[in-house]
């Protein structure tokens, strides 16, 4: 186990990532220009994978100075306060991610933006204007961030039709790229080399997942999200360790665990999904 | 009565658990890929018990090392800061179990996670990501467990369909173990291997739950849930405290306090659940 | 005045308690069975008399050792800080009640548990598995309390039904005594027992609230709950106090002021029981 | 202007008070009797004025020792903390109302009870069993009042009848007294003798304030509640004053200022009551 | 700048106010009867203009002990602890403003009373009754305030109609002042004083205004307020500025920024409003 | 990065600013009579372009005061405290920005002041009163700020129409000036002169706009708002960085990935305007 300071968290080796369209350069342009970046798909389709291999990326442009990189997940309770930093009982200054990304440069992930408070996004509002700079209402302070530092948001369009959206005003400072799952032959591709697993499985639990999204589309099944490419690499890496420990463990048995539960709990849902299992 | 610091909490007896299907291997092949766990299934089916069995299972490959084991019961009021600590008014840092958790390693259960905000779920993202790191806000750190730390997460579909569940970018980061009721006649196994109370009285209990059950999936009485396997062994138990003492209570008198009352105070269905009593 | 440390308080007088059915024996045997217990009904029919008579009961077994006795009227700012403690400004621990008895010992009753917030509930999971234990996240450590540690709800099913209630995953895990107002004899026996009021007197009373009784369950009047018996002590003591200091009350007076007007503002219903009284 | 201390604030001059019923005799009675008092009715009927009447009266019976009394304005804001009291930044106890009173005795008034939160009332619920006694969490402790120490609630039932209520199990602990406004000529007797006015100027005021209680009743305006004798007493307060510095205001001015105006800004119910102000 | 404590802030020169009814007589028996003024009607017609000027105008009859004036605008984070004060976390008592003035006497006005919340009101009930004192329950004090403390609050009861309002337990405590917009003439006197614009340029103001004021009277638009008279005063300071700097604003620019836009942003009442600027 | 404390923090670069209307006058002659702003319109017309274009415009008159300009993005926990600054654990003031200002003079502008808690708007009232002074009632002081001190509002009338709105007593005390996008000649001047494009690439990208703006005023798609001239200045930055270093991307890429991706994730609406795009 490591304990590693936010300015030194960097990431060391290059992350796998197999572009479907043109989002590198995309990504890379909007850096180039100073302008954050959203990253809006479902769920498991390589957000995150795309911001950390940019954050490589950026990182080997220069290697004399540090580009740290961190990721937060958003949630109700990620306040200003949080991402800022406030001042402590000690009556110190406690800086908050943002606030150290701002001062060394780097890039900070908002991960499912859509579900932190208002407060949030709204703080990066002046950070996206022109004179691009961050008001720190408790230290009476204006930063004026240096040039590699960069913002990137990521968030599910699915989940923000319901009741929690951005506002216009906020959509509207971010190089939106839009990003889905790649078609079957790169996902079996991409999972074939993040886990070493035989084409052969990998390619029936791409299949497996084909067809649970495919039910979905035509709402043969009511799904709130189809499977994610995450839940194939998760899959393949269990089919290994059942075949290197001989564990007893089915194709089925892995399947069922790792792609068709984690989907839902809802029964008729689960059935129509299970034929689709005895069809591997 | 015993004060046990987090760290030092292991499961020292091997607790009892009869598994139902291939659960005991899953739950092993998602520890060895270090992928965390969720263990779905109705109250009192034995979701614990079996984190609790994997728990000393695991501490017992490698006795060298201490394995703690941590169940939080998971409400609203469960937040970020409760998990992974704080800086607390002494201006010092007072680590949560989780923050303890994954820097000693060790399984960490969270049960009812439905119950839990959102944030608390949102914690677990970055751990169940490839990367497997925990970035603690509150100190600028990141922390990148040990391989023998665990999360497991236990739930109750059942509740999850109305308000409250978890939402798919959480899901489908866990291998998801669904769980039930055994069959009666392992039910009736369990109860007696539990109790040593004898298999007629643990078949009348299970008998009754049964009935229960039944009159429950047919609409016959409007439950939240069934009897659970743990009413029956507390059935049990009560039963050989009468016999040990002389206490003059009947068997129906034991059912309705241990089996029937706990289940509902509706009226109706008191009645007919208590022609089932009639019929042991 | 005395103030009393937790640990030190006890019911040192034996509580006058007439049993209904055989509620004191399944007390009994969920007490040596380790097991909690819920004691469910109407609003004064005596659930709290029984606990402080349980817990004087115990006390007696084993004169060497104390047994206190705390009962905590439940309600939504019951935090799981307020029963169990926390860290004060002076950096020290300031242990809740929950956390003392589950280390010296005794009973603890949580009088309108479903007026509780979820957490409240929630934190007493664990203590009711076959492990017993209490994990103290704001410690870092786990507690496990002594045999003769007692945990007691009570709650009113009539109020449950609305919005609050406890879960399933909850009730599941009590011992449950179900309690109803005693029949008039008896209750006109507790009323003059209680109270030294003459037998003629407590008869009135008690016909009186069971006139009321009757109404709300023929739906006479709509009333949210009938007359407690609690009620009927209370009017028999103003009865008493008012011949001894020749006051000048009427019977109905004080019928009117200690049985009817705390029932109901409602002018119509008010109207139905004023004739019942007249009938005394 | 003077600080007083809580447990020095007693009721010095004998409150002027004309009972309308026995309510008195009851009062005295539920306080012999050591139970709670609730008065119940509408806004200014001389609820507190009765409330202070007794307290006056109880201190007189005994002179050697003090009988505080304190009145707290009840709403959402009041918690336990407030009443009962709480460890201060500097680490030491400061106790609230009900911690100071029941520990010297004295009466405690809480105004428009159906206000406050939950909490509040609930705290009330072992202080009027038989056993009577406080459980004070935050210190550990548990009180046990004297003889001399008196809790009353004040509400009203028009209020209550809405969404905010007393639970059954709260109300039926109270000795309860329902008042109305005096008739008449019982309400021209106290504004005469609470202010000096002319029977004749206070006179026209309580026929003004009936025929607005009457359209009321008769739903011909709709008021969510009647004049109160307290605006009839401020009516001829500012009559009075006008008189003595020639201010040239007519008694429509001030009935209008005093009496219309603060029952209601509604333009069309103002119009009917405008015309009985020109029947004066 | 001037930082001023609040036991220093005086109103210092005589406010312009022109009376419209008997408000000067009426506020004046007010205070001298020791009662509490409320202030009613729609925005800017000079409900705060009044309390200033009877401010000054008390202030001058004893000009040997100073009398503050402070201006609380109310909304619902103005808590009882933010009016009355608190501990702060140096273990000192911070007063409020209204424990302030309770003690040195003053005039403290509580602008926009509905929209505070409700403790806030309730803290009034106490000081309002003939006894006239202040339970500051954080100190355990009592305050008896000198006979020139008053309390003056303001509100528009257009607002109070829907969701907010004053309880009649609060309203029938006030001396209640209903105020309007000065007739035509009134108000164009009004203008010129205040600002020393031409009459026909104020005329012009105050004509647009009333042909507003009138098409929201019969529907003609949907506006919340009609124009306040402090609108035509901002209007008339522009148009001096504009001629005085030859700016090149237009009556119509000037109307446009001052009056039009500030009352609504919705498009067919601002054409409808349009039209009636083109007649000015 | 530089770190700039809150009153050195100016306008130092002419911002570019083109007046569509009389805005610029407006402003000045509001600012010359001490009279706040509101800037109302949609999201990236140019509102806070033209507050600091006004910023240095004033500063420049007076070369000698520094005038600083301090820019608040408001939402739900921009508090009372964030603003007027409060007491920290050290028991020293900390200043907020309005604090600052209103003791140092400058311009503080309030962006999207509709999505501000109640207490921020009400905070103002007294500011903007003919006296224009702030109370301080954390600290018991009343502010009298300098004449060069200026409030300035930005909010979008759009948002406000649903449930967040000012209330009328706080919209009637600004200068409110109504602001849209420019005309496409205009906005094509904008844009070619904020990032030196080629006149034809700008065109095109305000004919795209123009063309999604007209359709949502016509409902052929439903967006919550149209495109803004911020997105059409970020567009022709990585129009330019991808001329420069040559990545590849078309100009419907660059079109797709900054103007029609930050407008809507909604599929029927994308492919309506994806068919534009074409047309470029």
């Amino acid at each position: 186990m490591a304990v590693i300071k936010y300015k030194d968290f960097t990431i060391k080796e290059k992350p796998y990532y197999e572009p479907v369209g043109k989002e590198i350069q995309l990504f890379e342009a909007a850096y180039d220009s100073k302008r954050p970046v959203a990253l809006v798909g479902p769920t498991g389709c390589g957000k995150t994978q795309l911001a950390s291999f940019m954050a490589y990326s950026i990182a080997s442009r220069n290697k004399e100075k540090k580009f740290p990189y961190i990721e937060i997940p958003c949630n109700e309770d990620v306040t200003e306060r949080h991402l800022l930093g406030g001042m402590g009982v000690d009556g110190k200054w406690h800086p908050g991610p943002l606030y150290t990304l701002a001062k060394t440069g780097g890039m900070l992930v908002l991960d499912e933006i859509v579900e932190a408070r208002k407060d949030v996004t709204v703080l990066l509002h002046p950070l996206t204007d022109d004179r691009r700079y961050l008001p720190v209402t408790r230290k009476g302070e204006v930063l004026t961030p240096p040039d590699d530092f960069m913002v990137v948001v990521c968030y599910n369009p699915g989940y923000q039709v319901r009741n929690k959206n951005l506002k216009p005003s906020t959509r509207q400072r971010f190089v939106t790229i839009e990003m889905d799952y790649p078609n079957a032959e790169l996902e079996t591709k991409i999972v074939v080399n993040k886990t070493n697993v035989d084409y052969e499985v990998a390619d029936k639990f791409v299949r497996f997942a084909n067809l649970i999204r495919e039910a979905r589309t035509t709402d043969m099944v009511q799904l709130q999200e189809g499977a994610s490419t995450r839940l194939l690499i998760m899959a393949s890496e269990l089919y290994l360790k059942n075949q290197e420990k001989n564990m007893g463990l089915s194709l089925e048995d892995i399947a069922r665990g790792t792609i068709l539960n984690p989907i839902t709990s809802e029964e008729t849902d689960r059935e129509v999904m299970s034929d689709f299992l005895s069809q591997l």
